[in-house]
């Protein structure tokens, strides 16, 4: 069950995973190294090393919010942002919006293959409360391209662990091409 | 045709007039020290004083993006952004979505009059683009509210001068009265 849901959902913390199988980190530490499964940030690492054979054309790298590690341009893309102190309301330690929308809305820029990306209109959903410490997986796709008219739909769903936690449907121009 | 503009658009600069009429700067000053009208830093400060009778509730006010000059909670809210290099893409200077979405979704999440107020969806539109040096008015209006239910739906709507350039329907959340 464990190797299961890491193939699943490959950025699911330890802590994570001990919640999920109601057992302590220690032990899901100790069932990693008997099956040779790599801690999370190695997990990262060597998605992003194997998979990040496009680069991000419309933004530089350092304004997409989020770490990209998965890309093929006008096709998909993930990120993961790692809530933090400022990414919540001081109140309650819920993740305020904003954060949530700017993570999927840079993602649905980068995963644009053009040197211009703008977004026309967006319509999004909050599912689920993000709480500080939890790290936000979201997953962009291209479900509708048309270079001529210049419109690009993406639809971005983001998740901690395997629940849903945003999603979001960007209407992007680009560049007219005939 | 000065004195009616400033009516309808209290926050406009100089620049702003300057360019609608076609004239300078500097003719607009003179124009506007002849009329008595106060320069925008005077009338901004005269709104914040005479209006802001309602407390924000639902969140610390310096947790608000941009700055509120008016407030009567459960109605109606305004707030005002200066978009700085912070703001923008580096390569064109236009203002990313996500900061527009930030001015305009805490002044929603401003705007209840209830501790707790969070954002269950959103449609959005960004109709024109904004430029660095550019000043964002966000205009909220509590368009149905089910106390009841918990729900809240607030219309944003955001100008730079009297030119739209966003406009929002959120969905908000709060606590259940009964």
């Amino acid at each position: 069950m464990l190797q299961q849901t890491i193939k699943m959902t490959p950025f699911i913390t330890d802590e994570e995973l001990a919640e999920k199988f109601k057992v302590s980190i220690q032990t899901i530490r100790l069932d990693r190294l008997e099956l040779s499964i790599p801690e999370l940030r190695e997990r990262i690492k060597s998605v992003a090393e194997k998979s990040l054979e496009d680069e991000v054309k419309s933004l530089p790298l350092d304004e997409v919010i989020g770490e990209i590690i998965d890309l093929e341009l006008d096709e998909h893309a993930i990120s993961i942002l790692e809530i933090r102190r400022e990414h919540v309301f001081s109140r309650n330690q819920i993740a305020r919006g904003h954060h949530l929308f700017a993570q999927a809305n840079s993602l649905a820029v980068a995963v644009i293959d053009d040197e211009l990306a703008l977004t026309a209109k967006a319509d999004i959903r909050f599912t689920r409360q993000v709480k500080q410490g939890e790290r936000v997986v979201a997953k962009a796709k291209v479900v509708k391209l048309d270079k001529e008219k210049g419109r690009t739909v993406v639809g971005v769903n983001s998740y901690v662990a395997d629940e849903p936690v945003f999603s979001g449907e960007f209407v992007m121009y680009r560049s007219k091409q005939s």
